[in-house]
Parts: C-alpha cells; sequence; structure tokens
C-alpha cells in the first residue's frame, strides 16, 4: 500500500512537513501499525526505515509505503490534522493512494478487504478524488485513487517508477534470509541489486529476523528517493521497489530489475508528467520492446490531469531466458 | 449490456450462424426475456430489432445488445450449443462482454448486480478470459470481458464504436414519445440523428409505446450495422449508439452524436486494430481536440491481443455550448 500526498498552504505561513515533532510521526506510525526502526535524513528529505514499510517526508511531500497487514488509511485523517496544525499546510495539491490486490484479502483488516471500501473511506476526506482499477478484475490488478484537482492547479514534477513482482526465484529470495546473510548490505550484494542504483545513492537498510529485507536509499541533497521491500517466504514471496529518480531509461531499468530477482510475474507502473519526453519515450519501449523472459499480458494508459500512468503486467514464459545479456 | 462472439470451426464443416433456426433464436432470447420485434436482413447478416434490445448475426459473429433488466448471461451456454450443433462452429476466435455501470445495481436480476460474479460466470465458458474495469470506481465507469488468444490467431478486423449517453436534454428526448410523434422515423427525422448516418443506410425501427426507440440499420449487402437505443424518461434518460462502420473520424461523430442528443455525460469506447492508422488517429484526435461542450474527465487506452481500446469519459460544461458549429 501506498500513500502519498503533496500538501499546499492558503496562507504565506507555511513550514516543511519535517517540522511534525518525531512523537507526533511515530503516534501516526502507530495507526498503521508500524515502527520507526532507523532514520537518515539529506537537507530536503527525511527517510525512515519502517518494519516492513518505508515513509519518506519532504517539505510539501508526504510518503507512506507499507507492507504486510497494516492499516494505513488509518492515518489519513490524522496526517492532514498533523499537517495543518504543525505547519499551516491546510491544502492538498494531489494524492495518490494505492495498492496492488491482495493474494488473500481476508486476511487484511476489514477497513483494506475491498477497495470499493476504501475508496468509500478516501471520498470522505478528500473532494473530487476517482478511484481506478488497473490490470484485471480476475488476476492481478492495482488500484487506484487520486484527485483531479482543475486544470491550472501547480503540477507535480515528481515522475514515479514501481516494481511489483511476486512469486520470484528461490535462490535469489534466500539472500534476504539471516541464515544465508549475516547482515542487510550482505543479502544486497549478493543480491545484485546495487546495479539498480546510482552509485551517490545513500542506503539505509534493515534485514529482518528470520528473513526479510527493507531499503531506503537517499540521493545526495535531492528530493529523490529509492525503496525496496522484500518478503522472501516462497508461499507468499514478493518484491517491491520503487523510486522518483528520473532514469533515462524505465523500461531497461524494469528489465534489469525482473532480471536480478527474477519474479514469476509483476506489475509495473510508471507515472510521469503528461506530454514529457520521458512519457512518450517510455510508452512507445513498452508498447514496441519486450522484457527479456517476459509476455507483456496487460498494457493500460490513463491520463490523469498533471500526469499519465502506465500499467503494464507480465508473466514469465516457461521457455524463455534471454535477459543476461542485459547485465553482461 | 452487449455480448459479442466470434466463432471459428475446427473442422472444415462450418455453417453459417444464420442457420441456427428462426425458433431456436426465440428460445435463446428468451432466456434473456427478450423479443424479436421485426428483422431485415442484407447478403451477409440478419438484424432483429428486439425489446429494448437488438440482434445481429452473421455468418461467424453473434452480437445481442440489451437494455433494461434483461438477463444477458443466461444466453452465453445455449448460444455456444447452438452455434455447435446446428453450425459445427466449435471454437471462439474472440468474445467482448461489456456494459456500463448500473445507475441502480439492486434493480437488476441477481446475476448481473456485479460485474465480479459476471466474470465469474463468464469464466465457467470461456478459458483466458480477462475482467476489466474502466472508469471510475466511485463515478461512471464500464466493464468488459474478453479473451487473450495466443498470438498467431486470426485477428478480427472490426473495429466498433459506442457512445453511451445519460442524462440527456428532455426537449431532444420528447421526440421519442408517443405524445410528440406519430411513428418511430417521425422521432428520428425530429431529432436529427439521420446525420449521423451514411445515406444508404437500410432502417429498421420501432417506437415504443408511452415512450422509448430502437434502431437497427445496415448498410447495403456488407456486414455493417448502426444500432440506437433510446430512454427517454428524465430520470434515466439514456441513448446507446453502436456501429462496426469504419468512419473516417471518430472524434467528430462523437462531436455530432452528443451535440444533437445533448447528454449531461457520456462514455465513449472504440476498439480499433492494433497498430491501425484509425487507432493512432483517434487515440490522437481524443488527446488533443476537445469535445465541443465537454470536459474529458477519464481517457484510458487498454491494449489487448488484437485490438486497442479507447475509453473516455465526458461531463458537459455548465457554461460552454460552442459544439453548434459542428453541423452548420
Amino acid at each position: 500500500m501506498r500513500f502519498l500526498v503533496w500538501f499546499e498552504s492558503s496562507s504565506n505561513k507555511a513550514k516543511s512537513l519535517r517540522c511534525i515533532p518525531r512523537a507526533e510521526l511515530e503516534r501516526l506510525l502507530g495507526l498503521a501499525h508500524c515502527k520507526i526502526i532507523s532514520s537518515i535524513s539529506n537537507s530536503v528529505m527525511d527517510s525512515y526505515v519502517l518494519s516492513e514499510s518505508s515513509l519518506f517526508v519532504s517539505d510539501s511531500r508526504f510518503l507512506l509505503k507499507t507492507c504486510g497487514r497494516t492499516t494505513l488509511l488509518r492515518t489519513v485523517e490524522p496526517l492532514l490534522n498533523l499537517a495543518k496544525d504543525y505547519c499551516n499546510l491546510d491544502g492538498i495539491t494531489n494524492m495518490f493512494y494505492s495498492r496492488k490486490n491482495f493474494m488473500r484479502p481476508e486476511l487484511q483488516p476489514y477497513l483494506h478487504q475491498n477497495f470499493e471500501n476504501e475508496v468509500v473511506v478516501l471520498d470522505k476526506f478528500f473532494d473530487d478524488g476517482a478511484g481506478y482499477c488497473l490490470g484485471r478484475l480476475n488476476s492481478d490488478r492495482w488500484y487506484l485513487y487520486t484527485l483531479n484537482p482543475s486544470p491550472g492547479v501547480i503540477s507535480i514534477a515528481d515522475q514515479t517508477v514501481e516494481i511489483l513482482m511476486s512469486d520470484l526465484d528461490q535462490s535469489i529470495m534466500s539472500n534476504f534470509t539471516m541464515s544465508v546473510s549475516c547482515t542487510a548490505a550482505e543479502a544486497r550484494k549478493l543480491s545484485g541489486m546495487d546495479k539498480l542504483f546510482p552509485p551517490d545513492l545513500i542506503i539505509d537498510e534493515k534485514l529482518f529476523r528470520p528473513c526479510g529485507y527493507s531499503m531506503n536509499g537517499i540521493l545526495g541533497e535531492k528530493d529523490s528517493y529509492i525503496t525496496v521491500h522484500i518478503t522472501p517466504e516462497q508461499d507468499h514471496s514478493y518484491v517491491s521497489f520503487e523510486s522518483n529518480i528520473r532514469f533515462p531509461h524505465y523500461h531497461d531499468l524494469v528489465a534489469l530489475a525482473v532480471f536480478l530477482f527474477k519474479p514469476r510475474r509483476f506489475i509495473c507502473t510508471i507515472f510521469a508528467k503528461q506530454g514529457s519526453k520521458e512519457y512518450r519515450r517510455t510508452k512507445k519501449e513498452f508498447s514496441e520492446k519486450s522484457i527479456p523472459g517476459f509476455k507483456m499480458c496487460d498494457l493500460q494508459l490513463l491520463s490523469l490531469p498533471s500526469h499519465a500512468l502506465i500499467y503494464a503486467q507480465f508473466q514469465k514464459h516457461a521457455y524463455v531466458n534471454s535477459a543476461k545479456k542485459l547485465i553482461e
């Protein structure tokens, strides 16, 4: 689950979201059943590794990403109040709430068992919100709730990529267990995932006992992050990768990620600015080039007022594996 | 609701779907609570106007379109059996089952109250079927179930446009009542909808008592149809337009249709061959040109193995109405 909000202020007394006291953040995260494990900062952003989750707080952007049985929606109203009370941020430029379908929705807290219920909750807090379902109702899919601000509202320059991988190769996943790796850094190096990162990424990571891995990375003094979460257990293995770094070729990034992690299937979502060069190039690459070893089962494009979304779902060809050349 | 199936045969003994006896067709339609009111034919197609519904039968294509409280899904299995028994058509090239969200799903028969249930039913009859939701979960949306045949399967050249208009201008709708028009032809002429039709369209139409209108049109000796259904009642006014004719500019057709019928909001779906000139042009026109008087709220593109789908939802600007120039 992912909850991203961009705030704004109707006054000129706005303060940074980073002014929200740590104790308040902890209380907020407690509502979602998340705890802060460690944090790093640069001059524009605070990054928190949470229990199986991540939080990034910038001046006007709040991004909470959770895995497992969390209750993320409980944080919405308290977050809006904190932003108003501590930062005079009384307006929302835009927000994006999204998640993949759950493998077993009945194991989730009642609030999150059904996206239609989540839309009803979100509609209480946001005007003109729109809920979408990308992908297949009877297979992998991805839900999104976002606002449709009137044209003229400041557009947000951020672009993000998410790669949500399922059913992964157990020989790769075993690196993220305490029985194979002693430290998070060792697990990361064994998996080869550093190849996905810019060389100057500052990394905060955690290997869980007995298994599981979370990583937040931030770039120098920029408002740019990467976050990776890994659930290695064979019967529900899952890896999520997300970043707002402007990668030159998203298609190549995705091909490399799935070559490294070897999922049987994955979803990829890319938000880019409507009409931008990145959007046009990425759309063209996903339409025309294949991801080695995979069949693209679904490709959908969604136009939003400021952004365009590319959604693609892939499944492994049983017999093809020519991705190797990508990193050789 | 719309159910379109393309059949094929594993033998060389295939016969036309038009060989299915009329009594069998009537029995089949009875399962959906539809009755044949009138019919016309050309050398390649039979067209039937039904009670608030339409049926078109060609050699290998079966299209049933229903409105109101029908139970279309009940016809699926019996249709597959009829095609096999009478025509040796034992395979499905592709199928498309689609509908708009209902205004009041609780008034529908149980089977059709929830698209997820409909997907479960369809999954019993079709392999590798995929259900999609285009549009917003909390506003207007359109559901589609279709097959994902492996590449190499004969692709279907048909392209279709559907315009589903809601909340229409009552001064236009009143033409489709017996108190204003004496005949279906009079209602059609008063509404100006002939402007949407090619000049050589052969029309079979019906004005219902006290109100309501249905029309099937077929083109010369071609496998091309137009069908229009109108529910004029103020509290649930609705007009659907569909055609598989290759219109030179779908964008202009849509603009003219909504200028004539004046809905407050409408959905438009266009299926075109993947990579075709029509698809590229239509996508470009919908992305770049507005429909006069309307705001495009949603634009989604869905890639399917042989076809691409454009979905767009529009709402009327309260204050703009510059569409007039389109037909002046």
